[in-house]
């Protein structure tokens, strides 16, 4: 993240650099949510991805972000710079974004176009109300570890196409068509106690959590929801890329213990599994533990999208 | 500019797309004012661009747009795309950035960093009274046209450049460092009938105001108040870099006829030149006399930046 050098405190930002988004005082009752995120062609998306997908995905990367944070949709602006002027590129690419932007209830509100390398910055603006924002900061030691949805799943299809495999199109679905976990978000607000969306790899972004809150977290690795697919492979392959793999857009958040049956209604009325994989603990650092109680040692814990990135963050 | 089909109005959109900034209603004094800009190097600046340069100039093109709707700057967002991880030149870009962010009193609220081909887009948010934002839609017939600074100067320097030629030091700062004119679009708040911030070249962006405006302008091109090192050149290429280059971020506004004592006043407080150039008309178009009374006819009326562009907006 670049620092600048500021004179003083950022005033009337509640919440900085540091979480899924920025939040600002708008008013006495809500606050304005903002984040921005790019995709590059090469490095989050393999050249050969659909225009339509690539729509869907710059709009749902900074939705997840929102989700994230408990906020509502509002607008968003929309920077494109493309290599060339292609009608029936732009067509697709618009389609691809404007139905999830009906579904999520966000509206364009403008944007800048340019002649360049292939790369899409979104930024997204939502509301939450005041003080209300899930926040990475707040885990407890004895809250439950929760994540939606199968993580793992992106990142078994990303890993399929490159060795030339055709991965099962549930799979591919998650990668290049991932649904922001907005309803979720909002449903969370007012109980859970930190909340992060999973872009970088479960053990990656749940780190963040850990960081920011000055706790720990243990992981039944056992207890992961997998993608069906990637069940039949090893024990190895799976936690490498449940906990390592990316580009999940699922959400990872804690909420007190004896909040099982609240978590059942909540994934009831979303429809989207929420899966207890484990506790926070009040020793920093991230243990991974195996049925049989041990300890699995992660190769990498950083997701590099589709490409090798330098450590610019 | 993308299109996405809408089903039904931007509610809680006052200013769409087609404004320098789109502004969103947040409370029942403020209006939020949001614009989003991107440079891609070897489009919008040369590969040898200093990257203290590129770090102002990437926040001065945003907020010149705020400029241009008479808002006070708040907060904005980052979006990097870095080729490779380079501390040294990290460091001169923040410096860049963080002088002009703290000379405008607008803080960094958070960002995104990717890796590709350098590239930078930033949303600049501010805010403006409710009902107040300066737009390109109110120019009525008898209203002066007027211009800040001495338009010309950036594209002269990127020409001399382009030839081999040393530019003045006063031309290449006009290039490099940009000056939003924020001061200024808070003085013509209430006031001035139209404003938009020349990025594509005075006869370009001062088309935007005609046509939404429905009107007409005719320009005295011996009124253009010109660069020193430019004045010394043809009629010609002097007044083809004033009204068709670019990249000068500086205002041009309308303001009604007889308003000549309060131009003087906001001049003198903001200390910076400001020209009538010429009078709107009810006739479309944009017509540009010589001092003899003859139509002098651009060749081209929009800006190119550095390099070619397709036509993509």
């Amino acid at each position: 993240m670049i620092c600048l050098p500021a004179d003083d405190e950022v005033s009337g930002c509640s919440v900085g650099i540091g979480d899924d988004c920025a939040v600002l005082e708008i008013s006495p009752q809500h606050e304005l949510v903002v984040c921005t995120d790019t995709l590059v062609e090469g490095v989050h998306f393999p050249q050969e991805t659909l225009p339509e997908a690539i729509g869907h995905k710059a709009l749902a990367v900074n939705l997840s972000d929102l989700a994230a944070m408990g906020a509502q949709p509002t607008f968003f602006l929309l920077a494109l710079t493309l290599p060339a002027d292609d009608p029936v590129w732009l067509e697709s690419f618009s389609q691809g974004m404007a139905r999830l932007a009906r579904q999520a209830h966000i509206q364009l509100a403008g944007g800048d176009t340019s002649c360049g390398p292939l790369s899409i910055t979104i930024t997204a603006l939502g509301t939450v109300e005041k003080g209300q924002a899930l926040l990475r900061t707040g885990a407890s030691p004895g809250d439950l570890v929760v994540v939606s949805g199968t993580p793992g799943a992106a990142s078994w299809a990303l890993q399929s196409m490159q060795n030339g495999v055709q991965p099962e199109p549930s799979d591919k679905a998650a990668l290049e068509y991932p649904e922001p976990r907005l309803r979720l978000g909002r449903s969370l607000l007012g109980w859970a106690t930190s909340c992060i969306d999973l872009s970088d790899g479960l053990a990656a972004d749940l780190g963040h959590i850990l960081d920011q809150s000055g706790v720990g977290a243990e992981i039944e690795l056992n207890h992961l929801p997998c993608p069906q697919s990637l069940a039949k492979q090893s024990d190895e392959l799976r936690w490498h890329l449940q906990m390592a793999g990316g580009d999940d857009y699922e959400l990872c958040f804690t909420v007190p213990a004896g909040a099982a049956s609240q978590l059942a209604e909540i994934s009831s009325s979303c429809g989207l599994a929420l899966t207890t994989i484990g506790t926070i603990v009040q020793q920093p650092g991230l243990v991974l533990k195996t049925q049989e109680g041990k300890v699995f040692e992660l190769t990498s814990s950083g997701y590099q999208h589709f490409a090798d990135l330098e450590n610019l963050s």
